[in-house]
C-alpha cells in the first residue's frame, strides 16, 4: 500500500454554519446510525494510518472539541472565507509534516476507504499530478462544478456551473470536492489562490486550474459509487443518508444469515454484531453496542442498547433492553420488560411487566409479571442478587441491597427489604379483611351519587 | 382579493354512497392524519371567508349533520339524480344569496385555498367566463371527462370519456369537477340540464356546455399538482391521500429542524405542532392535538394525543401520552407509562412501568417504577397531588382523591389511601413472614406431583 | 374440471442444500406470513385433491419430516444427483399410480392452484403432450433456461442459458421447472436422462428434449405473472416474498372493508380474519390464528396471536394477545396489557398495565391498572375466575386458583389468595406507618453522604 509509504496527513473540513440544518448541533455531529456523521468519516479515513489529523472548524468548534476530545487536531478558521481558506488554516496544524494530505469534509461522511487509498495512489503514479481530484457522476450533474478532463484522466480545467458555457454543463464528471495534494505543494498554490469572485472567498477547487496554469498536471479519478460523496446539508439529506446506511445493512444481515421479516421496519446501529439464525420480527430499533449470538429470536416492538444475546435467548415483543443487559444462554425476556445493567442467568425467565435494574439474576430462575427492582433510593443506585431457580412472585418489590436465595421463594405482592435465604419463603402481605356485603352497598350508594350527579 | 369584494358561497357535494369504501360510516367522514376528509376541505374554503357554506347530503346525512354540528347548513338530496340535480338541492339554503358560488366535493378534500381563490378570480377576470372549470393534466388520464380548451383557456366542449372520438381523448386535460359560477347563472343553467343519458341523471357538466351554446364563454384553469384533485373512493384511495399527506409533512418538519431518523415511520395529525432540534426516532404516532417545543427527544415506539410537552423533555422509548397529559420543563417519561390528564412537574421523572392519571406531580419528584394512580373507583375520577421532589417508591398504588407532600417519601409497595405530610414517610407494608426451608419443601413436593402429573 | 377425471399425484422437490439460506433450518420450512413456504405451496395444491404427495428430501430430512407430519410421503435423495435424479426417487412412493404427475419446488411456493390446474388440463388437451412446461416471462430473463417454442406453445427446444447462442437468448421465454407429465411417461423418460454433462447431475428438463427426439410433441404455457414461479434462495429473496404476499393481503384488506392507516406498516399472518368497519393504526402484528369481528379498532403498536375479537372490542395501542385471548362484545384493552388464554367478557376493560394469564373476566368487569393474575407457581398453570361487574383496583395481584365473586370489590394493592364472594370486599393491606419528618432527615443525610461520594 502506497500509503505505508508515504506519511498521510488528513484535513477535515467542518467550519460550514450549517444553516438549512436549523439546529443549534453541529452539522457534523448530527448522527446517521447512532454515531455522529464525523466519526464515520474519520473512522474510514483513519484505516490508512494517518500520522497527523486536522479537522477545520468555525462555527460550533466547542461542541467539535467536546466531540473529538483530542483524538484530532482542531484549526480555527474564523471568519470563514472560503474552502481555500478553510484549508490554510490547517497550515500551523501540518508544520513539520511532509507527507499526502487528503482533504475531506465533515459533511461528506461515507467516502470509502479505498476510494480515499485510491487517490493517495494516483497522487504517487507515474505521471506524479499535483492534484488529485474525486470525481462523480450523477444521475443529474445539477448545479455541481465540473471537472473537464481528458481520457486519460488528466484534467483540463475546473469550472464552477454558473461560469460554465453550454458545453461544458453537458459534462457530466463533477467535482466532489475531495482531493490528495502533497504538503510542499499544498499550501504553495493555496498562496496564490485570489478572493476576486463574487462571493469575494478563496476556493479550494482553484489550486487545480493554478497548477495546469503552471504547467503541471493534475488529475482525476472518478468513483463508481456517487452516493459516497454525498453531502449532508439538511435533515431532509440527513435522513436520505441514514436510510442508504440501513439499507446497506440490512441486506448485509440477510446475506449472513439473519431473517429480516420486514427489513425496512428494522434498524441497527453502527456497532451491531449480529449472529446466524437469528430472527428479527418487524419493527426492532438497535442502538450502538448491540451484540447477538446465534439462534436469537427478537420479537416485533423491541428496542436495546449496550445490550448482549447469548444463544438461544429470545426477548419481547415490547423488550426494553438498555445498556448493560445481559442474556445467558437460553434465558427469555418477555413483553413489557425492562433491563438496564442486569444479568438473566441461563435460562432464566422474565416475562412480564417488569424493571431489572442493576441485578443480578441466577440460572433457571422465575422472576413474577410486575417484579420491580427497586434500585433507586433518590440518591444512590443499589444491587439486587436473585439466586438460582428462585421464585420471584408476581408484584413483588425487591428494595435493594437485597439477597434472594437460591430455590428462595418470594410470595406474590412481597415488598422484600431484607435478604431471603436459600430455599427460604419470604411473604410480606397485609391481612385478608373481608367484608361481605360491602361492594354491594357502595355500589347503591355510587350509583345514586352518580345519578344525581347527572341531573 | 377578488374574494372580498364578491360574496362566496361553498356548495360542497357529499351525497354518494361511497360503495367501494365498504363502510357503515359516511365516505367523507373517514379521517386523514386524524381528521374527517371533509374538515380538511372545509378549512381550506373557509380561508376565503365564505358567507354560506351548504354540504348537500344524501345516504348517512345523519352521521353529516353530527360531524358539522351546524358549522353549515345540509341540503339534502333523495333521491339522487346526478351531480347537476345534487348542486340544484341547494337553492333553496342559498335564497337571497348574490355573489359568486365554489361547488366542491366532498371527497377531493386536498384542494389548496390558492386554487379555489385562483378559480374565483378567473370567473371575475375581464373576460367574465359563465363558468370556471377547474382542470388537470394527470399522467394517465384514465376515463376521465375531457376539457378540450383553446389556447386561452376558453373552452370548446367538455365530452365524457365514453362519448368522446380517438382524437379527443388524446386530450389530456382532464375535468375535476370543480367549479365557479355566479349563483344567478347557476340555478338558470341548471334548470336547462336534461337527464336524457344511459344513467337517467342531471349531469353538473352539462352546464358547461348549455352556456357555450347559448353564445357565453366558460373557463378552464389548470392545477399545477394533479394530486389536489384526486378523488378518494376506496379505503386504498384514502390511504394513498394519507401517505401523501404525511409525506409532505414528514418533508415540511425535516425543513423545520426536526430530526426523523426514519420518516416514514413517523405519522403526523393534522394539527401536531414541533419545535426546533427536536429528534424523532423510529416507529412514533401522533393524535391529533399535540404541541412539542424545541429539544424535545420522543424515542422509539412513542404514541402521543393531546399532550403538552415543553422545552428539554423526553419521552419513551414506549411512552404513551393521552388527551391533558403536559410535561413541564425537563420532565421525563420512561418505558411503558401512561399518561392521562396529568402534569408532570418542572425536572420530574416518572421512567418505567406506571400509569399517572388525572395527576398533578411536582417538580423534580421521582416516580418509581410500577407506580399506579387509582384514580377511577368504577364510578368516578379522583385527582392525586404529589409534592416538589417527592419520592414515590416502585409498586406503589396512590388511591384518589389522595395528596402526598413535597419531600415526601411512599416506601416501595405501599397502597396509600390517606394523605402524606411533607416530609413525612408512608409506608403500608405487612409483616416480614419468614419460612426457612419452605421453599425447599415446595419445591420437593411440587416435582413429585409434576412427575407424576407427566406420568 | 381435468383433475376430478383424472388421478394426480404430487412431487414436491426439496433436497437441496439452500447454502445461501445461511441457515440450520430447512430452506422450505423457512416461514412466510408465519407459514411454512413448503405449507403454502402444498395448500395450493391441496386444493386439486391429488391422491398422492411426496416430497423428495435430502439435506435435513428429519426437519422436513417433523413438518410435514405424515401428511405427505417423503422420498430420500441421498445423494443428491440432479433435478432428474430427485423425481426418479419418488417412484417407489408413486408404484401402482396411474394419472397425472405434478412436479413442484419447496422454493416456489406462490404457484397458484389455477396455473396448476391449467397445467394439468394442458395435457389432456386434443394434442396430448409428452411433458407441459410452465413457462415465464421475466422483466429480465437472467440466466435462466430458456423455452424455444412455436406460436401455438409446442415446445421446439429446451436450452439451457450456458448453452445457448445469442439468437436463443433474445428469446424472452424461460423455464419454471414446474412441469405435468403423464406418470407412465415420467419415468419411462427419466430412464433415459444422462448425466454427460459439467456438473455430472440428471436434468429433469432433458425429459422433454427427449420425448421431443422421440417424436411428441411437449408443450409450454405461459403464466400470467412472473411472479409465482419466484424461487426464494436467499433470506433476502425470502423478504422480498414476504413483502409481496403482504402487499397483496393489505389491498385485500382495503378491498373488503378494513382501513389501514399506513398500510405498509401492518403485518398479516397466513390465516388472519378481519371483518368490515375495523380500523388498525400504523404498527400493528398479526402472528397465525387470529380472528377479528366488524367495527374493531385496532390501536397502534399492537401484536396479535391466536386471539379473537368480537364486535365492537378495541385494543392497544401496546396490546399483546397472546393465543386464547378472546374478547367478547365491546371489550376493551388498553396500552402495556398482555392476555393469554383468558376471556374478556362482554364490555369488560383491562386498560393499564396488566397480565391476564388463564383467567376468566365477567362481563362489565373492570380490572385495574397494573393488575397481574398470578397463574403460575414455578410448577403448574392455574384459572382465575373473575365475576360480572367485578372491580379489581390497581397493582391487585390474584393468586390463582381464585375466584372473585360478581360485583366484588378488590382494594387496590390486594394480593389475593383466598376467594372473594359475591358482592365481598376484599382488602390485603398492611397498616399504614406513618414517620413525620423522617423523609427530611433522611434527605439531609443523603445529600450529606452523596457530597462526600463526589469529593
Amino acid at each position: 500500500m502506497t500509503s505505508a509509504s508515504k506519511p498521510l496527513a488528513l484535513v477535515v473540513l467542518a467550519a460550514g454554519k450549517g444553516t438549512r440544518m436549523k439546529s443549534d448541533k453541529h452539522k457534523v455531529l448530527h448522527p446517521i446510525a447512532g454515531r455522529p456523521m464525523l466519526e464515520h468519516l474519520l473512522e474510514s479515513a483513519r484505516a490508512l494510518a494517518p500520522e497527523r489529523q486536522v479537522v477545520v472548524a468555525g462555527h460550533g468548534r466547542d461542541q467539535l472539541e467536546r466531540a473529538l476530545g483530542g483524538s484530532a487536531a482542531i484549526a480555527v478558521q474564523e471568519p470563514q472565507l472560503g474552502t481555500g481558506h478553510a484549508v490554510q488554516q490547517a497550515e500551523q496544524a501540518l508544520a513539520g509534516f511532509e507527507g499526502d494530505v487528503l482533504i475531506l469534509y465533515g459533511d461528506v461522511p461515507f467516502v470509502r476507504t479505498e476510494t480515499m487509498r485510491a487517490m493517495i495512489e494516483r497522487l504517487h503514479a507515474p505521471d506524479a499530478p499535483a492534484v488529485v481530484v474525486l470525481g462523480f457522476e450523477p444521475e443529474d450533474p445539477l448545479q455541481y462544478g465540473r471537472v473537464l478532463a481528458h481520457d486519460d484522466g488528466r484534467i483540463a480545467m475546473m469550472v464552477e456551473y454558473k461560469d460554465a458555457n453550454e458545453e461544458q454543463r453537458a459534462c457530466r464528471l463533477c467535482n466532489s470536492g475531495l482531493m490528495t495534494v502533497k504538503s510542499a505543494d499544498l499550501f504553495d498554490l493555496l498562496g496564490k489562490v485570489g478572493n476576486d469572485n463574487a462571493q469575494g472567498e478563496y476556493y479550494l477547487v482553484d489550486i487545480v486550474n493554478i497548477a495546469t496554469l503552471e504547467g503541471r498536471d493534475c488529475a482525476v479519478i472518478i468513483t463508481d459509487d456517487p452516493d459516497e460523496v454525498g453531502g449532508i446539508n439538511s435533515r431532509g439529506e440527513l435522513a436520505e443518508a441514514e436510510a442508504r446506511w440501513q439499507k446497506k445493512r440490512r441486506v448485509q444481515a440477510m446475506a449472513d444469515g439473519v431473517t429480516l421479516i420486514a427489513p425496512e421496519t428494522v434498524f441497527f446501529a453502527w456497532d451491531t454484531q449480529i449472529g446466524r439464525d437469528v430472527t428479527i420480527e418487524p419493527n426492532v430499533v438497535f442502538g450502538p453496542g448491540v451484540t447477538v449470538a446465534d439462534d436469537v429470536v427478537i420479537h416485533a416492538f423491541s428496542h436495546l442498547e449496550g445490550a448482549t444475546l447469548e444463544t438461544g435467548t429470545s426477548i419481547g415483543p415490547y423488550a426494553r433492553l438498555r445498556p448493560g443487559a445481559v442474556l445467558r444462554e437460553g434465558a427469555k425476556i418477555g413483553n413489557f420488560v425492562e433491563m438496564k445493567n442486569a444479568v438473566l442467568g441461563e435460562g432464566a425467565k422474565a416475562n412480564h411487566l417488569t424493571y431489572l435494574g442493576d441485578a443480578e439474576v441466577g440460572a433457571a430462575a422465575n422472576i413474577g409479571a410486575g417484579t420491580i427492582t427497586c434500585n433507586y433510593d433518590g440518591y444512590f443506585k443499589h444491587r439486587t442478587v436473585i439466586g438460582d431457580r428462585a421464585f420471584i412472585g408476581s408484584n413483588s418489590a425487591l428494595v435493594a441491597p437485597v439477597k434472594i436465595g437460591a430455590d428462595a421463594i418470594v410470595a406474590a405482592g412481597s415488598a422484600v427489604t431484607r435478604d431471603v435465604g436459600d430455599g427460604e419463603l419470604r411473604l410480606v402481605r397485609g391481612e385478608q379483611l373481608v367484608k361481605p356485603g360491602w361492594a354491594d352497598r357502595f355500589h347503591d350508594a355510587m350509583k345514586k351519587k352518580k345519578a344525581e350527579a347527572q341531573k
